[in-house]
């Protein structure tokens, strides 16, 4: 994503009218007809030019937070030897229902992984081996395959698709508990920063063997295939296991104060305990000398997943509303009487000069398209700003500035344009 | 990669001395022990934090060339519909030995790409239709999957691998020239940029159907297992092929002016022509209304593999000499005599110093290590330039820089410290 913007005449892609037919979820519909992704089979699409921008943008909001709390980036191999899973019981289909696998020409069978839990604990026996190494936070963002008997929602449940998973490796009880709170904070701030945090609640699951709870991140959303009881006014949220199991009262609420929503899950975070550090000799020699297997933990967010639920929240009948922060381009600069090359030059030099400002830009600098066609495929693309160049607005010297998500129009002068997104850069 | 500097306590991995005992090539042994990458299994290796932040700077260089000359990014899967390939004749294990296939639970048969010729053609059925579509030149960096018999070389010929692979479309054979000719020249670029354009030829390699040559970029090494005959003289290198059967007179050489060398591919470009587009009914109609198939071309570098040559032509017997344009950090500030607090205090503000510069530091503050096996590490990891950060230096008011390439030796002062950094951001 080294452009900073991008003239439409040159965008290999196009606004559809229609969706493919079996393709049923909003999510997918909308991504599909202004251009973001393409379905290629059930469980697997194409990230366009447009909709790889915003996975980019999503991945670099999921990076600096993971950074800030100490996360290191590195990325593991999908190729998996079937000994590491053997070891913690997770290689038979009996036990794991989503394994792809595969013969392997040199003889052998290989798995692709789904998840990177055993590759994770392997490698790190390198690292680690003694309480000085502790406590260390690898992550990657890096293609999960999946063997689902349905694939659906869109690009919410696909066959592949990029996971950031974030794996920590603690010495004590306090330094775990510590690392889950950060990365709990972490992820509200993530999915405020997606433009979708006051809608996601930090859910109460079950624990495991490990811990008395683990956490989901749900969204509230009619299109979700995930069931939470919510507490608005408490501020909390718990799955229907905890409903059913838990002691609710410790989480001061009531079963009648909680409200049955539909949710898609954006992100988990899971105590491991030393499942796996025992499953696979991952040992560490502590201050006073003791050999003890380190404890662990797992954190997942799913960049399109994600993306998915940005567009179900934040969409309305005429397409896509992007927040800011993941839009692929701050402003769409609609360029109208473009056969006349006066205007043409002048729109240009508007488009450079934003683009010098440090704006990022997608020209509609098309010459035969209509008005009304790229207004509608302006709001079907959904950037935060809609600036109309025409031959009126350089008689005018005022461009028509268009805010998508209120519907505001302003008039501003060329000097007006350049402050008010000098204020507030997307980059 | 959101960090720019790094301190080396803070680092998951580690330098180790021995790689391990089943990995024979050099690039592989030097990135195992300088902690770039881990093995997994034979032909699946893990890129560590250092080796990830070199792939990036790889994946940068790329994607600004690509960009340079009309390249749009996007990324497709790795899931394969099989009636795609069947059209193109490539399905069945007789024709390609090098698919991983495996059942899908919900029925039928998957593959996982091992190129995308017939998926972006597929695709781009939604796209073109007319000449005023053409050309066009999407591109992705992508994981492609081969089912090796050997994997071998380390990291040149793995089983799982991220490829740039673009793809042309043009509407005449002129406009494909212009653009097969324009990718040549950037691929040269590139491989300059990555410090081995020198040794990097342009190599005339059979055509195909539909032109008469296609080219590889070949770099001759030791370590390659490839065949060039190269004149350097004439600046001339075909392949084995061409040597056996062209006409080299219409190349300007003779056979005997072609020496035979051990050479690495590194990047490849290739002519297509209708081949796809017949197959998979891609077609437009060009400027009388005459329906056409579309002229198509690919064009290929593997990241890894120029990191293998990299390594494979840029070190010596101490370790890595990376050159700065993809080093994961332009300087190695090593810290000695840290047990003092005093020195510790005013090293960690040349840390802060240098990287509020903008320069990307990695920053040896590890207490416990030795100043021997601080600069063995250092000459292993090999950064650009090695800075000492030592009691010494405190008290001097200047500091020993080390060039790792030409081995020269310099004491700088803190002042002439950044601007001789200064003048030469990394970034």
């Amino acid at each position: 994503m080294s452009t900073k913007s991008l003239r439409q005449s040159q965008l290999f892609t196009k606004t559809r009218r229609e969706a493919p037919a079996d393709e049923v979820a909003k999510n997918a519909q909308l991504l599909i007809r202004a251009g973001y992704i393409y379905k290629n089979m059930a469980g697997a699409y194409t990230f366009l030019p447009l909709g790889l921008r915003v996975i980019e943008k999503i991945n670099t909001i999921i990076r600096e937070e993971m950074d800030a709390i100490g996360g290191q980036e590195m990325v593991m191999p999908s190729l998996q030897d079937s000994a590491l899973w053997e070891a913690s019981d997770r290689w038979s289909d009996d036990n794991v229902d989503v394994w792809f696998k595969s013969e392997l020409k040199a003889g052998g069978v290989v798995g692709f992984g789904w998840t990177h839990e055993e590759v994770i604990t392997d490698l790190m026996r390198q690292y680690i081996s003694s309480y000085k190494d502790l406590p260390k936070f690898p992550y990657q963002i890096q293609k999960k395959f999946r063997n689902e008997m349905r694939a659906k929602s869109g690009i919410m449940r696909t066959r592949e698709f990029d996971m950031k998973d974030l794996y920590s490796f603690s010495a004590t009880q306090e330094q775990h508990d510590a690392f889950y709170n950060a990365c709990s904070d972490a992820y509200m701030k993530i999915f405020h920063r997606f433009g979708i945090g006051h809608m996601t609640y930090k859910t109460f699951a079950s624990g495991g063997a490990f811990s008395k709870f683990s956490h989901e991140f749900q969204t509230l959303a009619e299109a979700g295939e995930d069931i939470v009881y919510v507490s608005e006014a408490k501020g909390v949220a718990v799955n229907e296991e905890v409903v059913k199991e838990a002691d609710l009262s410790e989480l001061g609420v009531t079963e009648g104060e909680l409200e049955k929503r539909k949710s898609i899950e954006v992100g988990n975070i899971f105590s491991l305990g030393t499942k796996f550090s025992e499953a696979l000799n991952l040992r560490f020699t502590d201050e006073n000398g003791e050999e003890k297997p380190v404890i662990m933990g797992s954190y997942g967010i799913g960049p399109a997943r994600s993306m998915g639920t940005i567009v179900d929240l934040l969409s309305d009948d005429k397409g896509i509303v992007w927040p800011e922060s993941v839009a692929p381009f701050k402003v769409h600069l609609v360029g109208l009487n473009l056969d006349d090359a006066s205007i043409r030059d002048w729109a240009e030099g508007i488009f450079d000069n934003l683009t010098d400002n440090g704006i990022e830009v997608l020209f509609d600098d098309r010459i035969e398209a209509r008005a009304g066609e790229k207004f509608a495929d302006s709001d079907l693309i959904g950037l935060p700003y809609r600036v109309v160049v025409s031959k009126k607005s350089k008689e005018n010297g005022t461009f028509e500035v268009v805010t998508r998500a209120t519907g505001e129009v302003r008039q501003l002068t060329e000097t007006e344009l350049y402050a008010d997104f000098d204020n507030n850069p997307n980059t």
